[in-house]
């Protein structure tokens, strides 16, 4: 009997649960998979055996495409990193003991740089002590796009697409008063400016965009930023600013952080202001324009009635190119994209090695930000144009998308 | 020689447009009506004849489907209240005179409770100076609901679909980790809570919804804030509150107006902080729970790529009533959406005079709230659930939703 345990770590996306439907409906064709099994809560649901049985959970076609389009991870999430087995072997020796109990032999996780660790490090521990009958591998997801070794990430399409859609949509609400203003727009992204550079997407129509586009990548700097906005005002009325909520300043800290450090509120608590509120207060203590942010928040990675069709469709394949990996006897490979060309876009689904993803973080490089600093180019544009393609019908039922969820006692109800 | 004027006012909605083509449309079809014309930035921009041709504008039935999905008003709008006529007769006379010069016998205004006032007052005048070539209406939009003389008004369905489906969402992303956490939604209505009532709608499909909802209408106490927290959290791990920013202590002040005239930020200048953060904040320093704030900012009023069919329509069709008041001689009415029955859902569409709406506010009434002042009944959702009813198929160019715009040489083109 072989066994296949899926889970899901990390922060929700759009897409992270058309992976899992991907793995999952790639095993049911298997004749090399018996049980499909899911873990709540990541590798600590694992851990504490909390497994759902994922046939009773997709029952028919219907559920997939449910599940397809309920964004956020079905089975749950953790930030559960596991030590080096070198120091504490105790929880590898139990993770082998559970996989041998319910007779798992291949686990698929689906998560990002953390759990793209847990991969790698579980799959050298099988490697040094020659266990023979577990395979494990990673399906990557993140809307930051900051994982190594895969072209782009899985959630990270859907995320730009809401990002666009959304400015292009600010734009026309900014622009109907005959007064200056400037709205700054904050995207998520704390190390890495992927997200905030697909603002540059509202252009794609023809529409302005953001005037000014700072990534996390590039210094911040006041004074060069004032210079920008002056530079920006003397030719237009009202107009965006996108930013990264992880800006850092020139000796990199990040914005956000010197402000949490210095303000109490009313109750005494420290202020936590994310990057757009302090570029806020800096242009209205600095300049005569009105001024307000709007932040993407937890909706620019939620927001599943908006997914790429393309990301859906490249996190599902993601999903069954894992599977494909274990059932061929590779160990601690993580299924990845590897672009062949951006016009015609054309991809190829293989695997890196998980060692190559884990713990490394991929910035945005220089080459695709424009040297004065404020805006990608054309370059980022080629990467970014093909990742948003595509619209999926989404099933809205009573006048709200449909979503796949787990009911306490553990089978899939719909809401 | 009959013109038609038409022009748009107050904040953004996702359907004010679809008010434009309808009164657009009605009017290319009438033999009463020669030119259709639009003026930017609503009254003002009547006041300095900046005038466009809308049958150069909606060129095709693409063009007019394109304007109905493009969200915020296409000819701009403004925030410019008439005096009242007795005061100071100078603007009547030069509008009376404008109106002459460009041969306009029928003048459309489509916006809230501030434009209805414009509306009022103008027909007003027309009455009293017995001007007979001239007739004026209005169409009424706002996303807060707060309209007197309307069952409901047109751009609140599309919004309360936009929270209804975001909050939905938002659920799916907090209940992934095994935590205890809080999050709470921020969304617009400073005086009327309609908007923040509508994500009670989140639950129509069977997800919980927020767990508490706090509406500006019942004054907030902050020790029964705390109860209300404990209570949830006692058999709740990760929830979410709904806050209408208008959020008022129980001496009539805003909560929000409270840590701004207490703090100041880095650069010395006043913190403006809304109702979430300030809720946040408290949560912070009296609980122990993780806590955070989603603000829905701008985004639900411009979301036009999930705008409700219902509201659509509506919009569409309180252009064309409010263009047929005034083709049958009537002045100064307001159209109007009277309901018939809820369920099945049943309206007619019909008219008022535009002073029963100008300078009132419809606040949510006792009897649609839950008497433990945080949550709403089932007669609130009876009202709310057909609003919110059927998706237009949004036609996307690129991977982005397409809208009409018009360019600097004031035609239209698509962006």
């Amino acid at each position: 009997m072989k066994n296949l345990l899926i889970a899901q770590s990390g922060g929700p996306t759009a897409v992270i649960n058309a992976s899992l439907a991907g793995v999952a409906e790639a095993a049911c064709v298997s004749s090399r998979v018996d049980g499909i099994m899911g873990a709540f809560y990541g590798i600590q649901g694992v851990l504490n055996e909390q497994f759902v049985d994922l046939k009773k959970v997709l029952k028919s076609s219907r559920d997939s495409s449910l599940l397809c389009q309920t964004p956020a991870s079905l089975l749950g999430s953790c930030r559960y990193p596991l030590k080096p087995w070198r120091e504490d072997e105790e929880e590898y020796q139990k993770l082998v003991g559970i996989f041998r109990k319910h007779h798992i032999s291949y686990f698929i996780y689906i998560g990002g740089n953390d759990s793209m660790d847990t991969v790698f490090k579980l799959s050298e521990y099988i490697k040094e002590k020659e266990i023979a009958d577990i395979l494990v591998a990673g399906v990557p997801k993140t809307i930051d796009n900051d994982l190594e070794g895969t072209d782009h990430c899985p959630g990270f399409g859907s995320a730009a697409k809401y990002v666009a859609a959304t400015v292009v949509e600010l734009e026309r609400d900014i622009s109907v008063y005959p007064v200056p203003g400037v709205t700054i727009v904050e995207i998520m992204g704390r190390n890495a400016g992927w997200l905030t550079a697909s603002s540059a997407l509202s252009r794609i129509n023809g529409a302005s965009g953001p005037e000014l586009i700072y990534l996390c990548e590039t210094a911040f700097s006041e004074e060069r930023f004032l210079e920008d906005m002056r530079r920006v005002m003397s030719r237009k009325k009202a107009f965006l600013i996108a930013v990264s909520e992880g800006l850092k300043d020139e000796n990199g800290f990040y914005l956000s952080e010197q402000v949490q450090t210095e303000q109490t509120d009313a109750f005494g608590h420290k202020y936590i202001s994310g990057a757009g509120k302090i570029l806020e207060n800096l242009i209205r203590s600095r300049m005569d324009c009105k001024v307000r942010t709007a932040e993407l928040s937890l909706m620019q990675r939620c927001a599943a009635h908006i997914a790429s069709e393309t990301d859906l469709k490249e996190a599902w394949m993601l999903g069954g190119k894992a599977l494909q990996c274990v059932l061929d006897g590779r160990n601690g490979e993580m299924a990845s994209i590897k672009r062949l060309s951006s016009n015609p876009y054309m991809v190829e689904f293989t695997s890196v090695y998980s060692g190559e993803a884990a713990n490394r973080e991929k910035k945005v490089p220089k080459e695709m930000i424009c040297s004065n600093g404020c805006d990608v180019n054309e370059k980022m544009m080629d990467y970014l144009r093909p990742l948003i393609q595509g619209e999926r019908s989404v099933k809205y039922e009573n006048g709200i998308p449909a979503h796949l969820i787990l009911g306490e006692n553990l089978t899939g109800k719909m809401a």
